[in-house]
């Protein structure tokens, strides 16, 4: 037996006996009809998309290689290295074998019998020396920017993307009352995020959460205790924390936690690339009575968000609607980051990646639709002193919403 | 006082008492002067560097933004969010705030009374519509691909760099010994890996391994027992294991370790961003001897490998050479990988990312430079059976090598 004989006989079995599910035709041809949809809008003839979570979104594989969406007639997976994996993992009919991207053109061509003249292409993240590439492989094809249908066909999610969320807000819930289990005055910020994380995994958390984006780096070890928590860094959110190293300048740090401070974790947990984020404040004995007033004002404008989650309300709308809230509960100078550094929003799709559709955040009107998934954050920041905050994930409803993340709402306590 | 107060009075030495160590002024300098001989060889008039480890190994920060490198003069650095915290982090000495992307050509301007008129950008990884940003913003400059002046300058590390990377390596080696303590037959690959990555941050490991790369993904819970070791995906590397899911298909699965199965641990550290990466062999009782065989072979190669790492040996001559040994100790068709998808390296370059120069493989046929630092990893293959390998990372020296991963060459037995 080869190990080809072998891939075809055994991994499915083997993956299946393992807790893997494969994406379903139907599902596959849905999302094919939601991009071909927007590719007829923007008269777009055929996609080549490259980027991991668009090629996963379009083909249940991830495999390396690259996926040819017609506008019509099936797609084309053209696959680098291990050809029979990709066949055993993605429902498509046709799946061969690429050993040069120069063959690319060739394969199309013997595929569908013509190239396209019009190419859509993942402009927001194929490097230009790829996008050099393609010029000279399809010479007479104008390339354009595929980037917004991809990402406008992926903003609604189906019932079984969200399945496979709730199955990792699942997750979450266990890791929050397992850290709750493990958490002692004296440990550090970091050695509590790698216990959280070890948790994580026993129940089959992936380890890394993803963002699209040349720069951005996602992560789970996101726990800050006091001071820490009022520490701005590179990413585009309330606070970052001090984190290891100027290489690594955000999430926990070496600081040792102490009784009493408030310790503020944002975990997101992923399950067939499928991701919840959510946070949880922390702490060891009673949390200052400052945190603890802090963390009921986040919950009192998580909870108005939520009262306004429907289909058809604005994003923008909502994210004023919470920043007048702020006002009033006296969080003006605090909410969303420290004065002069206080982010933008307060809501941020998610699904494969953490920065999908919709933005619950200024400059961002338009409405909520049924099968958006996004994550709510309203944080306080206190430099100098500490944070709180709370999020959950949820998916918007026919009627409201229902949340994703089923982890206690009370403060964690150890 | 303001936020921006409490950072320059306070961010220093918080960071610095847990355990920051901010790149040295010379040390910018002498890297600076690297790439400023290739941007003459290659005629580029200056250079803007936007990919994350790029602007941190010139800059010092990873904060957010852009840096702007002259051929003569100072450099300039210009970030988008936490500009008190890259004045903390950096010692360059023109450190400004960015509001929005069309301010860069203004800020050069200003700060070089001129615009450049060639321009070096990464297109290796640059987005296209960042291109397109940036065709925009300097009309009447030739925008050239800098990436190998980068890459070619990161080749040689510093006695920094280096004492960076052992200190990664002084983690590794407590990561396998408690790894060792820990592992029981019964427990699941990602149980274990979460277990071992706990340990790794414990001792300040930063989590996150690095791969210059579009859609590649570097993680620490490659940990593969039994048939999982034989199992090949999408990374070019000789296994994948089955990883949990087809959206994460690669490292450890679900599946139970048992006893006397090889289990092949490949686990990279992380300290202030430079990496070490190796492989060691565990198992649950006495390991089959099969695979304590194979080990030996893979040994026998690190070493041959090892006795050539010197300045002036040729990396594809190297690589060569294992070929014919693996050929020689009856692993012919099992060596990196199984037939058909073995792989054509036996090292690659490390240090801020994975994927560095050099690389000790075929077609790679450049000499070996003092300062250049890879990981060597033979691995054998048997497909439905298991894998077995080690690895080490190790520096070139004036005469010849230094390993940097000291722990313990033994098969790992619980």
């Amino acid at each position: 037996m080869t190990y080809e004989d072998w891939v075809r006989k055994e991994l499915r079995e083997l993956s299946r006996s393992l807790g893997f599910h494969y994406t379903p035709d139907v599902e596959i041809k849905n999302r094919l009809a939601r991009i071909r949809t927007r590719m007829e809008n923007q008269k777009v003839e055929a996609l080549l998309v490259v980027q991991k979570m668009n090629a996963y979104y379009l083909s249940g594989t991830t495999q390396d290689g690259f996926i040819f969406i017609p506008l019509e007639g099936q797609p084309l997976l053209m696959i680098k290295r291990e050809l029979e994996r990709a066949k055993v993992e993605s429902p498509i009919k046709e799946i061969v074998a690429l050993k040069s991207s120069r063959e690319i053109p060739l394969l199309i061509q013997a595929f569908c019998r013509k190239l396209p003249v019009n190419l859509g292409l993942e402009l927001d993240r194929l490097p230009v020396k790829d996008y050099f590439k393609f010029q000279e492989l399809f010479p007479s094809a104008k390339l354009t920017d595929a980037s917004s249908i991809l990402r406008d066909a992926r903003k609604i999610k189906s019932s079984f993307e969200i399945d496979l969320m709730k199955r990792a807000g699942e997750i979450g819930k266990k890791v929050y009352h397992e850290g709750q289990k493990v958490l002692k005055e004296g440990m550090t910020e970091i050695e509590f995020g790698g216990l959280l994380e070890a948790a994580a995994k026993k129940y089959g958390h992936e380890g890394l959460l993803r963002v699209n984006s040349l720069n951005y780096e996602a992560y789970t070890w996101h726990v800050l205790s006091g001071l820490t928590g009022g520490i701005v860094s590179q990413s585009d959110s309330p606070m970052g924390g001090l984190g290891l190293s100027p290489a690594f300048p955000v999430g926990a740090s070496l600081k040792v936690m102490r009784a009493h401070e408030p310790i503020l974790v944002d975990f997101g947990t992923c399950y067939h690339g499928y991701q919840a984020d959510e946070t949880r404040m922390f702490s060891v004995g009673r949390m200052k009575q400052k945190f603890i007033d802090a963390y009921k004002a986040c919950k009192e404008i998580h909870d108005t968000v939520l009262g306004e989650a429907r289909p058809g309300a604005d994003c923008e709308a909502i994210f004023m609607k919470t920043l007048k809230l702020a006002g009033k509960l006296g969080y003006k100078g605090s909410y969303l980051g420290p004065p002069g550094l206080q982010t933008h929003f307060i809501g941020h799709g998610i699904g494969l990646e953490l920065n999908e559709l919709p933005f619950i955040a200024q400059g961002q009107s338009y409405p909520l639709e049924e099968g958006m998934t996004f994550a709510i954050e309203p944080k306080i920041v206190f430099y100098g002193e500490g944070s709180a905050g709370i999020e959950n994930t949820v998916a918007i409803t026919e009627k409201g919403y229902e949340i994703l993340t089923p982890v206690s709402q009370e403060i964690f306590q150890a």
